[in-house]
Formats: structure tokens, sequence, C-alpha cells
């Protein structure tokens, strides 16, 4: 959570005018999102976030995200909405940067949610994959599985100093999920990272989903796989089943899943942990020491895929079910 | 500019109670400030900035803060407001740290100041001067001109490294200022950091300063020699004569300096540049390296210290006056 590029009144105001926006009446950086800058920008015309776009964030599929928040927006799915300027363009360039003004949302994040956040994240996740069906744009899951072991190559090492044994662990785990990863559930527009701190509530109400920089089209359930993951463990990573059942029961409420949904869900779940200890992982051991924003420890994501490999696994989530 | 302190909904809830604010309709941290953590809350209640004080800051003397802000507020000067909750108590804990809730202020700072911001900085400084009479408080300046030469003990190596010769010529400002520093001027509160970014602007109108955490007893003029400092140099650290006649005189036009006062100017520039290169000289050799927050360049007072030091600088000061 960090402010990288230092915006001026003199980057400032040229996008005040091209936009019609008036005088700043507030500006400040805030400690949103790790990948970009984000500031919160008010105006007589309204508030808005300015996002300037930092490393990782590949500028040519940026489109694709403005695009997809600007669909969603318009689908009622409540997201950053992306403003034009006078001229009709969404992205900006900003000391370089590409960067894009959207809409500010009302809400507030929860380090810990309790059930009724969980039933919450369902429903708002059920109403993001409805709204997004039927968008143009086309973006490859450039984290799916497919890249999964290669991934891991040359991670081995890493992997048994963060714990030893764990490389073979993950070596198994890999082969498991290229032999038995699903086909054919149903696809669509997946958000791909709606942990937590990417959903705002508003007296515990679900208002808004954030960060769409990871969207792209893959199977709906696998969506439902992530939250798993990140909504329903505590912090010494032990599985919460209240948790997990009200989210699958939110969900539901909203966009029921199929049977072989469901019957794939541990397995998906198993390779949502797999993408997120890999990512973990290689951020770990590339991250110099001292550097401004910890990396997360993969630890967590290896103890939640220990809980997916296990024999019990299928069995603790169907009873999640009604 | 950071969050040092990660407020979760368990240490926010509690807040919210005690201030009878209701639900949280936004929160987050705001790259605000580098010796606090700052966070942005609104509720229906209203918009508000949490301070969690972090190190520097003293907790004994955070009740002068409070109440000077209180006593200015009061007296019609716009600064953050501190907020008391239902049992009176405006000074709360928050993670075993002292924090505080006060008003959130509309405006903008400007990093590149023009002399008609210069002229709105000098008028916001005078009212701040007169709101502050007769404030019961009392805070000695811990920064001011007794301590200056024990500030230096032990930096001599430290100034040499950053400029060949530099620490003999701080030890002769060092007497010089010493032996003829002014007594007896017109004292008050001063805000004694008024630096750009701590002057809010709206449609480049003075609306408001914050970070009241240096403000203290001493010298009305010497905080005019601050800003002098802070508002009319340009980022290569030369002196810009217009926006130094445009704060005085937008100073002036609310509290005209009286002779003493105005013809002390020169050695209280000294003086404020001294004490702006004495604490970034120490933060400098104390940061250790990859820190964080990269400590400010001393040279920059290095070189206002020259301009200030030069036979001509009390002619030219004087020049400044219609």
């Amino acid at each position: 959570m960090a402010v990288y590029t230092d915006i001026t009144e003199a980057e400032l105001d040229p996008l005040l005018k091209a936009f019609g926006l008036g005088a700043a009446l507030t500006f400040k950086g805030i400690a949103e999102g790790v990948e970009n800058s984000n500031f919160f920008l008010e105006t007589p015309a309204g508030r808005f976030i300015l996002t300037v776009y930092e490393r990782r964030v590949r500028e040519s599929e940026l489109p694709y995200f403005i695009e997809l928040m600007q669909w969603l927006a318009a689908h009622g799915f409540p997201c950053p909405t992306p403003q034009a300027d006078a001229e009709g363009r969404t992205l900006q360039r900003l000391r370089d940067k590409p960067a894009a003004l959207v809409t500010f949302l009302t809400g507030v994040s929860v380090r810990s949610p309790a059930t009724a956040h969980c039933r919450e994240a369902g429903m708002g996740l059920a109403r993001l994959h409805l709204a997004g069906a039927g968008f143009p744009g086309y973006r490859e899951n450039t984290l799916g599985q497919p890249v999964w072991a290669g991934m891991f190559e040359g991670q081995a090492g890493s992997a048994d100093a963060l714990q030893p044994g764990l490389a073979a662990q993950i070596a198994t785990d890999l082969a498991a999920l290229a032999e038995t990863w699903p086909q054919g559930l149903p696809q669509g527009v997946i958000h791909a990272d709606l942990f937590p701190d990417n959903v705002f509530f508003v007296a515990d109400k679900f208002a808004a989903a954030i960060d769409f920089y990871f969207a792209c089209h893959d199977a709906l359930a696998y969506d439902v796989a992530v939250c798993l993951n990140s909504w329903a463990f505590d912090q010494a990573h032990r599985f919460l089943p209240d948790h997990a059942a009200a989210l699958i029961a939110g969900y539901q409420s909203i966009r029921p899943l199929s049977g072989p949904e469901r019957s794939s869900l541990a397995i998906l779940c198993r390779g949502a942990a797999m993408r997120f200890f890999l990512t973990r992982l290689i951020d770990w051991t590339s991250t110099p020491e001292g550097a401004v924003v910890k990396p997360k420890d993969p630890l967590e994501y290896a103890a939640k895929l220990a809980f997916f490999r296990a024999p019990d696994a299928k069995a603790r989530l169907e009873d999640l079910f009604p």
C-alpha cells in the first residue's frame, strides 16, 4: 500500500481541464492497491479516483480492463467507472505512465469478514458474473492452470527453503491439477482476485468491487474458488466452514451452481490456492530485502493447498451445500 | 508519506461508537504527513481525518496541540478541529498509540507556489497569529535558537561529508545567530512549519492550514521567516524576490510588521534556515539506507543559509517592502 508516483499541480491541472472538472477541492494519495498509485480527487463535478498504472499492469491490456469496468457499470454492477475526457479518451498519460480517472466508490473493506460479509461477497460475485455476460472483450487468464507448472520451474529450492518437503508436494499438486482440471464448465468474465480488500461494504452490505486488473475469461466457478480461499480461512489459515457455506449460499441466491461446477469445486479451490501460492512464492524470492512493499507470505497458500489437497476436501465442500 | 499503522474494523468500530458517528462509508489511509498515519473517514455524521501519532510527537505534548487546534478553530481560523467523544475525550488510543479524530478540510496544497499563492499564504499566516492571541496554552520552541548549537554537536563530520568546508560555515553562523538573535519581538503562537504542503488552497485562495505539531510560543516574525525559507525559493534553491514580497505583502495586509520585526527579518530567516538545515542533517545521518521514508536533502537549507548569510541579505529583504 503505497503511492509510487508524485503528481503535482503541473500534471493535475491539465487533467482537470481535459475532463472539465473545475478546481480540485481535494487531492490526496491513498494507500489502496499494491500495484498502482491511487489518488482521491474531489472537484465541484464529483469525487473520483485517479489511478496511475505502475509496474505489472501491461499497457496493452488496459483497454480491456477499462472497457470491462465501463460495461459492468453500464450493466448495473457497482464498480469504478472510467471517465472519458472531452475528446472521448479514457486512458491518459501522467509522468509518462498510463493513468485513468474513475468514479469514487463509497464503502469500506473488512479485514476479518463475518459470515454475513461472506454471504454478501458471494452475492456480489454472482452479480458480477451475470453483469459480465455478453461483454465483447476477451482476455485469457494469464495466471490460469496451463501456466502453473511453468511458473514453478526453478522455484523448487525456494519452496523447500520455506518449508522442507514443500517442493515435492507442489510437484504432486501440479500433476494432479493438470490431470483432473475440469473442462467445459460455464465460462465468462471473472474478477480472479476478489479478496476482502477488493470488496466494499456499507453498513455490512455489499456496496462495490474494485481492482479489476486480473479480470479475464475463465470458468465462473473458479472465481468462487478464489473467494473460498480468501474469505473462508482465519488468520491461522484454518478453514471456516460457516464462512464458506455463507459465501456459497449468497452466490447461489443469485446464480445457482450447476452440478458439474459443484462437483469440481474442490479441485478448483486447490487450483486457486496453487495460483496464489505460486505468485507469492515468485514475489517472495524476487523482492529485494528492505523493499517498500513487503511481499505476502507464500506459506499462507501452502496451508490452503494442504487443506484442499486432503482426501476429505471434496466431502467437506459437499457438506457446505444445503 | 506513508501509513505506518494498520487500522482494522476491530479498532475502528469502537471509535465510531464512542463518537456516535454511525457506519463508516469510507475509510482509507492517506499519504499525508511524514510523522503520523492519517486516515480519511466518512460517515453519515461527516468527514474526518483520523490521525494515529507515531514516533517523534511526544505524547505529553499532544494536549497542547489538540487544545491549540480547538482554540484556533473556535476563533475563526480554518484548521483541523479535534472532535470529542461522548465522554468529552479528544485523545484516543488505537493499537496502543495515541490518536485523534479531527475535521476533514477541503483544499489542495501546491508543490510550486505562484506569487498569488505566496500572498495568500502570508495572509493565512497573519490570520493564524491573530487567532492564536490569548490562547492560554504554552509550549516552548524546542527547536529554537537556544538549542541549535547543541544540535550541531558531533555533526561537523557529516556536514563536511555533504559539502567540504560546510562545518566551518555552520559554526560561524551559529556564533552569529547566538550573538545577534533578536530579543523583545512580539511573541505568540507560531505554526513553525508552515511549508507549502501544510497549506490548503481552494481555487488558489487560502483555505486552511494543517499539521500543527511543531506549533509553539515564539516571535511571530520568526514564523514569517520560516515561510520565506519554504515559499520564496525555487527548486534550484534560488531566492524568488517576487514570491517573498507577495508573502510579506499578504501578511502585512492583515498584521503589519513592526519596525524591529522588519529590521530583524534577515537574521530570523538565517535562523529559520539553520533550524531546518540542522533537523535535516540529523535525519540524513540517522536514517538507515533503504528506509521507507527518504530523508530530505540538508543541502537545500545549506543553500538558503548561504543566501541569508551573504552581506547583502538584509538589503535584499528591505527591498521587498513597499
